[in-house]
């Protein structure tokens, strides 16, 4: 990843989602403030807290996540699409 | 369950609601912020106080949880309709 | 009480107010924002301070409490009706 | 007082304001924002700050203090009228 | 001063504003948010800090301050008018 | 100067802004917004930290300091017009 | 850099974006809250904490870093369009 983040931030590169078929019909996805999935592309070093320490992000590389359909900053980085959130925005880690 | 929450978020799997039938007709349910019940199927590991100690949830999985009716993001894992909120949003727990 | 109220929440049962009666018409009361009294059935173990101590609840159960008319949420626990509010929504307890 | 205020809360009993008569006419108090008189009856025994350490207030029973228009909540306790406020809405203590 | 104003309150009276006479024609100030300046009657003990700790007032009675037009609450004590404002109201103290 | 700032304000005198000028028209500034340059005349002692302790300002009188255009109150002192802002206001030191 | 950032500001010197050009169509950037790319030209000397200590700034002068489009304010300063926006706003480093 050519990003960095800094503090609490993470990249995720979002996973399409497979849209629902019924009979060969393609239901576009039109519902609002869906969660969504993606994988975890890079982390910030972590927030600072009040005393000056560090406080490490839970999330790391590679983590496949679940957040808020409006989470985040969309970034365009050589060509591909990235979402850059705050770690809080992420709802749960998904476990294969 | 597969999604791991993170820090004091929690999954619920919301309990259908009794519907209340009187004479033989279905009453449907249209109140606004109607409390609801569910059963917690996972909790996050607790979320980071301002000293980076961690601050453990006092629910736990199974546990039969009260929360408002708008409170928590719907997910859908598996086919399975869950909803995941912060703990703060739970009223209390169902004792039987 | 079936319910165990999580953090600072309280559970109420709010006390049928005694309308003005005046010549035998009884007069509804419409007065918004009045307060209300009940009695407290159950009391959640405390708040979370930010060093991890849990602070208690002043209030306790059987304690008749004087609340500002839209406090709270209305749950409804075998067919009774109850409030859950958090502690900082009583104004009072009532002494007799 | 039948009433024990929580926390940070004092019950103030309003005085009348004596309204300004001009030549025998009274005039009518229509502005807003107006701070107001009154008598403490009771207060709560204090905040309870951030290290658990209870902040006890200022204000106490008979002071005759100094409040806004429109702070606090009225209630009314054996049919007298009172208004319950937080002690930082009160602006002053009156002395004699 | 009849008035103690509580923790970090101050009382204030308003100097009038000498209005900007051009060629003997009086200017109205009807410019809104124009700071202005009063003499510091009575000040408050101080606000209570965190730990339980009172924090004491800057300004001291009969300061000559500057603040902004509408701040403050106007307060009528024995027919003179006052204002109580909280002292991070006041802008500065005027020297002489 | 004749005002001493409480807390952590800072009186600024706005420099005059040089207008662009094109072919001798001259271009009124109507952007919003537009950061603007000023010396500092006075500054505050400090803000108070919530442990009691006095945080020293950063700039000092002479500073020619750059500012956002809607920042702070304007005040006149003698026939001269001032800023009162807050230091966290002032966006940077401009350097000769 | 002729300005030196208060805190926890940077100045950033923004990079022109390469508009997509499609068959030698020029496609106008119209996005919104697009993220954008700049250079950092000074930083701040960082916040001060809540115990008075200086919290340092991450990013460093040179650093290539990825912000928000309508994150900072426009200054000009000899000409030159700088930005200045606090750390909180950058999102991310850019690595070469």
């Amino acid at each position: 990843m050519k990003i960095q983040p800094l503090h609490d931030r993470v990249i995720v590169e979002r996973l399409a989602e497979t849209e629902t078929v019924k009979g060969g019909i393609i239901i576009p996805d039109t519902a609002k403030e869906k969660p969504q999935q993606g994988i975890v592309k890079a982390v910030g070093p972590g927030k600072m807290g009040k005393d000056g320490q560090v406080m490490n992000l839970t999330v790391k590389e590679g983590d496949k996540v679940l957040f808020g359909k409006y989470s985040g900053t969309d970034v365009k980085i050589d060509d591909n699409e990235y979402l850059i959130m705050r770690e809080d925005d992420i709802l749960g880690i998904i476990k294969d």
